[in-house]
């Protein structure tokens, strides 16, 4: 098999784990698979030279910034390569550049735009083991970039996609992705299987593990994901297309997101088009809504209400004062002490009674629901915060999902 | 004026001395000059990463050191544009490829081939001040090269001369060249302008300041080298061509190499060849010999004397030593107590005189000379290590080096 492997900040975050890893990757070779290993930065490193930049300037040139931080991904990167090749085996170590990532010119944040994977594949056919530092890439100047948070992950899913690999197993201090936090509901179980799609709506479960745009590409370029941890050879979790998973869970796994906030619109002016500006105006100003509920008062006007992630609340608060300011809104309200809880589950494609039991779950514990939000494969309920957990461990039982 | 600058390790060790060479770069593009920056690593950054790489392997791959090694001088050099920015100025920070520094393929001490300074000129005309990574270049497959040691040195001469610039300031620890080493003779002198060839041969007095290497492309590519200190405003050393020194002193300086050892070879035999297969042997072994007598033996054979540096002398010893077993040497014996003692100076050149004088020093102290060697612009004597200091001192007085 052509195994795509990446190891995060945490799995290399010293000379002994570098070297665990280093023995992992040449068990795998040793196995018989071709292997391409894409690093992170020693855990601390990178935060060390944001603070060194911080040091200077509050807000550091964004190129600059790419040559600095891209090189925490170089050290590891060569380390590993060093430690394979004194375990006997052929080894080579690239820059993302070397490995044909070429990126937009966004720098810090640049989108990968193609991968020339013939460096790699050359260096695979003569046996090497390649070791590419993850994060980085070069723009059409041939500029350092860096991909932003989980650029890592990003570097080994599209590589792995280039390179048709069989598998891209990312590497944390996690195992796996879980039915539901396991610090809320201690008899949250590991899943072996789930669709990008589910995966996409559990994404709070999987935060600490994977990025949402990571397994969008992931979908896209059908890359066969694992998360699993490197610190055991415990099993971890495959996220595949739907159609290899044989027999979906009615529900897969329960989400909490608890970094929602309300926004109430009363009395909002009744005039077409009205909605669709105010929405716009967020829209522009990069604010994030998520879910909209929109239901008409019997004086002619309407009341709306959203939710906006909490860091956007601010944002959203002086567009929304603005209409308030002119009329177009009679009065608006805002109520950060919500969250989020969402059952996720291809299954319910097929099967009928998965939000009526949600609704019910939410009764028998008296807990009232603000907002609902429905999609193929989800079910997602604005609650209370202070419910957060009872929520989640009624629903974790009444889906059967400790079984 | 347009110059080019260079701050090696402890100049930019931590955050507050690259605060400072920020500063100095800053005051000094306010004059009006333009200002390309070429920074080291931060002290202790380089030796850390080597030990690194020597925790797993003793003999780590070149290529791999190369793109491990080269990381150190890109962060110093993105976060000296960053502080530079914030001070106002326009800066951009470049590797050594976008520099346009192309080596050989001599992973780990590469040599630099050529230069392309277009983009450094490109970013000149646009006013910024250039910062480039040192000591760091790229081959012709395009992958990371560094430049051994003093690479950084190396790096901002050569950039210099690609840029025709009117000065290259090398900024240390120690404030310039001296008339010998001051910890040996407290009167030692600092010199305000020497040239090439007699820093050439003043190397072990400028060995913590400047490599061969980088004098030797100075002369080269006509570059006026200046070596100060980033630590006061004292001025320092100008190292130019001869022609530039209106009134060259007698001597220029006194030079102490304590690294050296004695081989001497008694009873050679005396075939045509003999002496040039044992130094042919020598080099191809890549020994470094220093300085050689022959005389001849009253009974047909010959007797050799020779220099080489103590850490060739290990390598020496296995050569000679076959050469003895065949019958081709009677006898060879080594010292290691020996020093070699230069009286160095252009003005030698047009003056006699100057060697009899050292002759005639080491007299009256009773040191005793046990090889001689002169050129146009240096007296060397080979003497008992013990009298080192006091024949330094004496050559100093004789000079009056100290007026």
């Amino acid at each position: 098999m052509l195994i795509v492997q990446k190891y995060g900040g945490t799995s290399v975050g010293d000379l002994e784990r570098i070297q665990n890893v280093a023995n992992r990757v040449s068990a795998s070779k040793k196995e018989g698979n071709d292997i391409v290993v894409v690093v992170s930065a020693m855990s601390g490193e990178t935060n060390k030279l944001v603070g060194f930049a911080e040091h200077f300037s509050k807000e550091p040139a964004r190129a600059d910034m790419d040559m600095l931080l891209s090189s925490g991904e170089r050290v590891t990167a060569s380390l590993l390569s060093i430690a394979l090749q004194e375990m006997g085996h052929k080894a080579v170590a690239m820059t993302g550049r070397k490995a044909g990532i070429v990126t937009d010119k966004q720098h810090t944040k640049a989108r990968i735009e193609t991968i020339d994977p013939s460096m790699i594949q050359n260096a695979l056919n003569e046996e090497n083991i390649v070791v590419i530092a993850g994060f980085q890439g070069v723009n059409e100047h041939g500029d350092v970039t860096t991909l932003g948070r989980g650029g890592s992950d990003l570097s080994a899913v599209a590589i792995a996609g280039a390179l048709k690999a069989d598998l891209c197993e990312i590497y944390t201090d996690v195992s796996g992705i879980f039915t539901t936090d396991p610090r809320i509901e201690p008899k949250a179980k590991k899943l072996n299987l789930i669709s990008y799609d589910e995966m996409l709506e559990l994404a709070s479960l999987g935060a600490k593990v994977l990025q949402n745009r990571s397994v969008e590409m992931a979908k896209k370029l059908n890359v066969n994901l694992v998360t699993r941890t490197s610190f055991s050879n415990e099993e971890g979790t495959l996220i595949t297309k739907e159609e290899n998973i044989m027999e979906a869970p009615l529900v897969s796994g329960i989400a909490l997101d608890r970094n929602q906030a309300r926004i109430s619109l009363v009395g909002v002016n009744d005039r077409p088009g009205m909605a669709s500006e105010i929405f716009n105006t967020l829209a522009k100003a990069e604010v994030n809504v998520d879910m909209i509920i929109q239901n008409e008062a019997h004086d002619g006007t309407t009341n709306i209400d959203f939710t906006v992630p909490v860091n956007d609340l601010h944002e959203a608060k002086l567009i929304v004062d603005g209409f308030t300011k002119t009329g177009d809104i009679g009065a608006d309200t805002y109520d950060e002490n919500i969250c989020k809880v969402s059952v996720v589950g291809v299954g319910m494609r097929s099967h009928t009674g998965v939000a009526a039991k949600a609704f019910s779950t939410m009764a028998v514990e008296n807990i009232n629901i603000n907002m609902i939000s429905t999609s193929e494969i989800k079910v997602s309920m604005v609650i209370d915060e202070k419910y957060a957990e009872l929520a989640v461990r009624s629903l974790h039982a009444a889906y059967e999902l400790d079984k």
